[in-house]
Parts: structure tokens; C-alpha cells; sequence
């Protein structure tokens, strides 16, 4: 392998010294780049693209050729995992995601396989190993996965859903057979982030989009529970470094404390928080990624650089801080505008690492 | 006027002692009700509801004919103070609601009237003075709009919207247009309660359903503020009785302390925070609203039973608690379970009062 020139993502996960603060941005490779949507068009669907190594490559590297970006992530969807498990996931035009063959019954809970990443989900691995060769040391790459609560909220529901009235309706009159659900999916995640990181994954990610709709008891039990059963069955060390694990609970800002409690390097943190609070209530437990209002980058460069330095202030000095935003990058940004964000992050940054 | 006969719901808004907890559901008068449905079709349209008194008082009593309910709320909308500014509100099937002439520039902000809400909301007036009589007594009368905030996003969005980009590009580009427009939105609604006040409304609830996408920073600028300019200027006392005034920020669990210092009686909590926690951190402060994830609601009545006495539980002995779903009921709730809820609530909560 080629050394890594760029480890300062790495070292902020694991709140060792930086010269600046590392900055990526949630859904980085995206529609907001015009060589993504070609790159699309060429692939004629989504899946297409996510099911080619060479293309999740090629789109996965997009971004970092035109910022100067501080991590890469690996281009595919949190939903490969149900569609490996015989879901058959599909595309619909504005519809989003919808799953052919939706868990429903006990029958169909205990039918479902733990997929062999290798195998069945052969073309992640397989990007993963390409996109480590084509980046050739210049950023870390991160791997990813959703977790198993928001993983079953697709899957019980078989697509987007406002109400979550299948998922909950389990939840609250069959919670075993949740569980069991859940239990099933945590098993392919920690395959498939293992296979990942095996592949040349330098940090890990998990999502979790849907554990802000639970309440706190349910939170604890149906999500939280899992991916601390993932965090401690995960590789932690490759290639003679530590792979960092980052858990994102999107509105989980009233959680920090206990996410921070399952062992995870760092915390995904929305803007419905302040990173100074934030920062207090976790400590030196966790590093911190996140955490400007993607909405942002819709401003002016100047209100860009502006919001910027203020969440670079509310975190202050020392290391243990990504920037990042709080949620995927939006689709009509301008990418002049995330440029600016880049480089007000980097630029603005330095004072609060140089005494250090 | 007649004397009430149940003011279970305004003693337990100022925390005086009950005999059982109160409880109402919001969007009680809604969808999931087949004589709702029924007069609905019979207006022809949704705005046709809300602008006929007769029709308006017709669907807010259905609800209390079914259950024993301790509140009735005014059947209205929240975008009628947009429409009567001259928005042109309406409502396109499946798509939700659409103003016709949103607020975009510096001319349109500065062109928004303050409506008379005797003249141009007559109709919501009337319909208010309608229930009132209607009512006999029964309950007390809630009265409600949306909070600054919340129409603006929909008045400068023009619908509904999953981004935000125009009004957060607003808030963040020109503070000072949004700035105006929030204080003659803030105008309107204190004169429209003030109304609702003076035509019989003996509580009244300030719905800001989008106060939860904002950092903490904007949400005590952009929405709290206002909202607290409303509180400080509303009647608070009529028929010799104090009006309470409830605030409810939809995920807005993280500023609790500073809602509660506006000087409001009671605060709405969805089902994200623990109803133990909350009751700690607002002391005596106020009363508080809430909080059982309405999705519940779809389990069985054996299920929303075990729930109702958890959160009775978590909320603990004496007054102060008024129970309510965490968000409006879901069009798709049996009504049997609605009042397997009801009386669950009424039931289950004597003990945690007897002893006072």
C-alpha cells in the first residue's frame, strides 16, 4: 500500500494533533456536481452506478479532484445490505426507494439470510479495493453502512414512509420479532463493515436516519442497542492504524452521552446543536464531526465563511473536530459555494491548532 | 355565558390540582374520523371547511360526541393568517398547500398587511363564537395559530418543502427582510388570538411546527423571539378566568428552559424526550403537554394502554400534565383505538392524583 499523505481526518477521530481541521461533506459525490450527473446518465440508473466498481469509483474520486478534501467516501447506498438479502431493491422515478419484496411476517423475518459480503455484495468490496488503488494515498477513504434500526424501517415499510406504521406497528405489538429482525441485520452489518474495511476502508461510518423518530426507551433498545453490538465486533486496527467508527444519529442530539457509551471513536452531530455544549457534555470521550445547516451552502460565500468561523469558534481550540455538514449535501448547491466552505475551513481553522 | 362543566384541562395548564389527567389529541377533529370525512365531502373542499362556521363547528364537536374528551380545539388552519394577508392560499390534491403569491422580495415583505381579524378572518371568528355556544359548556374552547416562524417558511416557500432553501437563504442572506416579515407576522397573530380570545377562546396553543430545523442560535432569533413577543401581549384573562397559553415547538426538546421563560403556562413535548426528564428540567415553571408517540395509536388497545401508564408514570404524581399525542392523530387510526386512549388516560391517571 502507499502511504497515506493526508492522515489529518484520521487523526482528528482519534483527537490526536492537527495542523487544521479536516473537512468532507456528507453526500460529497452528488448530484450537485454536473460530472456526477453525467457520470449518471452514463450509467443509465443508480444502481447501475452502485453496482460498477469502476463507476462508484470514478464518482467517489469527483469531489476530491475539485476540493481539496480531507476524506473520501466510498459511493454506494445504505440499502445494498436488504437488497442482498433477496429485498430487490429498485429506483422508482420520484419515489425514491422501494423494496419489491418487504418484510412483513414472522415467515419472512426468519427467512432472511446474513449475506456474504463477498458474494452477494461482491461490487461494494470490490469499489472499496478499486477506490483504494485509484486514490492512491492522497486522503483516507471511509466506508459505510446504515444502521440496523433504520435498515428495518425500509425494509418493514418497503420504501420512504411518513407515518413509519408498519416498522412502529411492529415495534410496539411484535417487539421480538423486531428484534429478531434487527438481530439478523446487525450480523450483515458487522460482515459487511469488516469485508469493508479488509478491502481498505480507514474509517467507518453508521447511519442512522430514523433513530430520531423513537423515543428515548425505544431509541435505547431498537438502535442504540445495535450498533453498540456492531462498534465491538468491528476490526478496529488495519494496516497497523486504528480504524476509526463514527455514529451518526440524525436528531439523536438528546443521545450523545450514550452513543459516546458504546466505544465509537466519534459522533455525527446535526445542527440542532451547539458544538461548544456538545463538546462539554462528551468530553474527551469522542471526537466530534459535523456540523454546519447543509442549507448554508445555499448562502453567499461570505455568509458561508461567516457560519464557518462561527462553528469553528463554538468547537474552539484543539483537536477531535471533522467539520462536516450536518446532513447530505443538497442537490441545487452551487459547487462554488461548498468550494468556499472547503477552503473557509481550512484557511480559518489554523489559529485554533497552532498553539497546540 | 354558561358555566363550564369540566375544567379539568384549564386547571391542570395553570397546575392546580385534578381529579384525573386531562387529555385532548391534537388534530382530533381530523381524517381518521368517517363523520369528519363525511362533512367534508359534504363542503366540497377544505377551505370551504374552515371558512363556514357552521360546518367548522360541526367537525370540532364530532370528536367530543365519541370520546370524553377534556378539550375541544377550534377546527381552522394554520396558513389562514398567509391566505388573509393576500397569499391566495389553496390546496392541491396530494401536494398539500400552495400560496399563490409567496413572499419573495423586499417589495412583497414590505406590501403585507396586518389583517383585521374581525374583517378578513371574520369567518374563523365566527366559527370560534359558533363553538362557543355550540359547546354549552362542556369543555373549554382552544384556540390556536401558527407561530411567526412557521408561516414564514410557508409564506416565503410558497408550499411545503423538504430543503428550506428560500427562507433559510432568506435568514441567512437578507436577517434583516426576515426580521421584517416576522414582526408583521408576529403582528397578525397576536391581534388573531387576541380575537380568538375576546370570541370565547379560554386557552390558546401556538403551533411552530418547524422551529426544530433551526440551530439553536436561529431558533432563539428567528422563532423564540417572536413567539415570546406574542405571549407577552396576549389577553390573558377573560370571563374572569387566566387564558393559559401553550407553546409547542416540534422538536424543540432541547430548548425547553428557554421556551419556558417566555412567561407561557404550558409547553407542548413530542415523544422524543422523557416526560421524568422534562417535568425536571421546566421545575414548576409550567405545565406540560403531551407526550405519546401518536404512531402508537396504530397498536393494539392493549399496547396504547401500557403505554398511557408509562408515561403517566414517567410524568409522576400531581397536577400539571395534560396528556396528548406528540404530533396530530394519523389518518389512519381506528377510532376504537383513539378511545381505548382516552379512556386509558382517564383511568389509569386517578391514583397518580388521589393522594393530593
Amino acid at each position: 500500500m502507499i502511504p497515506l499523505q493526508n492522515d489529518r481526518f484520521l487523526r482528528a477521530l482519534l483527537r490526536q494533533e492537527v495542523d487544521r481541521t479536516p473537512v468532507w461533506m456528507m453526500r460529497q459525490a452528488g448530484r450537485y456536481l454536473p460530472e456526477y450527473k453525467a457520470t449518471r446518465a452514463r450509467a443509465g440508473s443508480f444502481m447501475n452506478l452502485c453496482t460498477n466498481p469502476d463507476l462508484a469509483c470514478e464518482v467517489t474520486l469527483q469531489p476530491l479532484d475539485r476540493f481539496p478534501l480531507d476524506a473520501a467516501i466510498l459511493f454506494s447506498d445504505i440499502l445494498t445490505i436488504p437488497d442482498a438479502m433477496g429485498l430487490r431493491l429498485r429506483f422508482a422515478e420520484g419515489e425514491g426507494p422501494i423494496f419489491d419484496n418487504p418484510v412483513r411476517s414472522a415467515a419472512d423475518v426468519a427467512a432472511l439470510p446474513v449475506p456474504d459480503p463477498e458474494q452477494e455484495l461482491r461490487y461494494v468490496i470490490d469499489a472499496v479495493r478499486t477506490i483504494r488503488r485509484e486514490l492512491q494515498g492522497r486522503v483516507p477513504l471511509i466506508g459505510f453502512s446504515g444502521s440496523p434500526w433504520t435498515l428495518a424501517t425500509y425494509m418493514v415499510e418497503g420504501g420512504t414512509t411518513k407515518e413509519y406504521a408498519r416498522v412502529k406497528g411492529m415495534l410496539f405489538d411484535r417487539p421480538d420479532l423486531l428484534h429478531q429482525l434487527l438481530t439478523t441485520t446487525a450480523e450483515a452489518v458487522i460482515h459487511y463493515l469488516n469485508a469493508q474495511i479488509a478491502a481498505g476502508a480507514q474509517a467507518v461510518m453508521i447511519f442512522d436516519t430514523w433513530g430520531g423518530i423513537l423515543t428515548p426507551r425505544d431509541y435505547r433498545e431498537f438502535s442504540l442497542r445495535y450498533m453498540a453490538q456492531i462498534v465491538e465486533r468491528l476490526q478496529r486496527e488495519a494496516e497497523g492504524r486504528r480504524v476509526p467508527v463514527i455514529l451518526f444519529t440524525k436528531g439523536g442530539g438528546a443521545w450523545l452521552e450514550e452513543m459516546a457509551a458504546t466505544g465509537a471513536d466519534a459522533l455525527g452531530v446535526d445542527w440542532t446543536l451547539n458544538l461548544k455544549e456538545a463538546r462539554q457534555r462528551v468530553g474527551s470521550q469522542v471526537a466530534l464531526q459535523g456540523n454546519m445547516d447543509p442549507t448554508v451552502l445555499y448562502a453567499s460565500p461570505e455568509r458561508i465563511r461567516a457560519e464557518v468561523a462561527t462553528i469553528l469558534e463554538s468547537y474552539g481550540k484543539g483537536s477531535g473536530h471533522v467539520f462536516n455538514l450536518g446532513h447530505g449535501i443538497h442537490q441545487h448547491v452551487d459547487p462554488e459555494h461548498a468550494a468556499a466552505f472547503v477552503e473557509a475551513v481550512h484557511e480559518l481553522s489554523q489559529p485554533y491548532h497552532r498553539s497546540s
